[in-house]
């Protein structure tokens, strides 16, 4: 156990670290999910906005309505191209959003969906997409109870955005936060790495690469509930891989919680397809969006039936231990290589890969 | 009191004239609210979406969640230019999001907020729009709980759309819905119409018209309140006369109640810039988006102490009395003119005023 001076002032060293926005104009890495992303959000949104349920800078809000604890997520989805192997932005949309529910700890209930097309959008293009939006909603259980439609002029959004919200219910088996890892938790995740972020690469035009990827899009609340039922007061945070990948999340939740993250390289599963798709391209599947993949920080004596309980669920039969807490340096993730040596995985200062949802 | 028979005809005239999505190609009359939104609203999205909250064709959907009561809605702000007389984006998207949840007999609680920014959108430009965002949940008693934030490149948003969500409490003392308007019914708004739309017409710089108009909006909830506290059970449906104006607001609950709305055209406020203007403009400012404007449905036993409720809210002191509910024709609205004559206020067709909101 940590002593409370050493919680505090781990708490005010994060506090000092605060980043400030300084940049003159916004540039495609502040939408990337990396360093850039951190500096908007916690350097202008946080403190203009700042209120404790964004604070905790969780997948989702929470809110109290007359005793009962909901949650509420929302995201803007700009995919590019809107159709990929595997799914679809009507697709992602649901499934994002229904996936921070998940990992708020909330069973998915309701979602909103808003539409800004592009004039001269075909409207074949758009009725595919409401079609997948409502199977995908029907997929993860959840009614969609409002809408709104906005049309721009042609070339002012690329065909589609697609905005979801979600409401969902707390479970009352999870008490998770950001703030809540310790030393020692094991860190699981659901399924191999990288497959959306690298379906979206390679369904660009402009790579000129061809391999057999399909996003990983899927609805994570059949895993959560599993791992909430076995293993539900061991599970201390849980969190969706989306934008800069499995290292993004833990580098964010090492941070908010004060600790190191290691993770053993050799112990991550990824798809021979997307390994070798990354190595081309030089980018660190840890790195790599995915869109059905969660990262979960359990308690030791809870990890292994936590990670049964995963492997159980569609789509996670992959799921492995990846790697564990310590309690120092506090915000550093590490990878252990295969040769015995370290090496650091911050955040990413760029953007390798630009709206990959 | 109509016959059961009666009601039952109307509902089902009113699905067989369920307009059908035939177009090819979305152009900008289809985010306008006139006919082209409502073919695509109830010629695709409802059908394959459809639940029966959006059935209902409300401002936000309701879902109980444990007993409780609650709504949810959704909006994209697109608003072009994104600071005007009288507010911005930010602001508008916060207003316009509580008045969806107020008119829906909803007290706004949480609000999500979600940013598509252009690269290159000048820092300052965004944390005023995040200052606003942050002053208007305040106004409006809301706290923002959860965000999300994506860039697209230079040219694929103008400077910022912003998707608002909005989480309210629906209020015990209303009963309201789109299908509860009864011949006989009076017709309120809440204070002079077509504000908005015209400055923002004026604030474009391709008009070459100059007038001191600023946008109404406001948040409506104290307005709401207190109509629920002093006419609640006479209230029978309340809306938002955002895109389309009072007029359109009119047709689409005309349709959806099965009655015909006869208007009082001298009865309704206009400011006389926003008249003139619109006299210029050609525009009838009944079709002039407002965002801070109601129209409530209310008993006639109850619209003396409405209209006396409405006037003490902030902004509402012109509130007035514009007309009244007849049984047929059923969903239509005409307007009688200051010569004893009348005319039939439609849907627009087309699209005199894109992306106002």
């Amino acid at each position: 156990m940590r002593s409370e001076e050493r919680v505090l002032g781990i708490v005010e060293t994060a506090r000092a670290k605060r980043p400030r926005f300084r940049d003159e104009l916004v540039t495609m890495a502040h939408g990337a999910g990396g360093k850039a992303s951190q500096t908007l959000i916690e350097g202008m949104l946080l403190p203009e906005l700042g209120s404790a349920a964004l604070a905790e800078l969780g997948d989702a809000g929470a809110i109290e309505v007359d005793g009962v604890g909901m949650a509420l997520t929302t995201d803007s989805f700009v995919v590019r191209p809107i159709r990929f192997p595997g799914g679809s932005i009507g697709e992602l949309a649901v499934n994002g959003t229904v996936n921070d529910l998940a990992v708020s700890g909330a069973r998915p209930l309701a979602l909103t969906v808003s539409l800004v097309l592009e004039e001269g959008l075909p409207a074949t293009e758009l009725r595919a997409e409401v079609e997948a939006i409502a199977a995908a909603a029907e997929a993860a259980g959840v009614e969609v109870v409002a809408g709104d439609t906005k049309v721009v002029e042609r070339g002012r959004c690329e065909k589609m955005y697609v905005c979801t919200t979600g409401a969902g219910r707390l479970d009352p088996r999870a008490s998770l936060s950001t703030r809540a890892i310790e030393p020692g938790d094991r860190v699981l995740v659901s399924g191999p790495v990288g497959a959306h972020g690298t379906a979206i690469m390679l369904a660009r035009d402009d790579l000129g690469l061809e391999a057999e990827v399909a996003s990983d899009t899927r609805p994570l609340w059949p895993a959560v509930e599993a791992m909430l039922e076995e293993a539900g007061p061991h599970l201390r945070c849980l969190r969706d891989a989306t934008r800069g990948g499995v290292a993004s999340a833990l580098n964010e939740l090492a941070r908010a919680s004060g600790v190191a993250v290691q993770v053993g390289e050799g112990e991550v599963p990824v798809a021979p397809a997307v390994a070798a798709a990354a190595e081309l391209l030089g980018i660190d599947p840890l790195y790599i969006a995915n869109e059905g993949v969660l990262v979960a920080f359990v308690a030791p004596e809870g990890a292994a039936a936590a990670l049964a309980a995963l492997r159980s669920a569609p789509g996670c039969g992959e799921a492995a231990e990846i790697g564990a807490v310590l309690d120092e340096p506090p915000g550093m993730v590490f990878a252990e290589t295969g040769f015995g040596g370290r090496r650091v995985m911050d955040l990413l200062a760029g953007d390798p890969l630009p709206r990959i949802c």
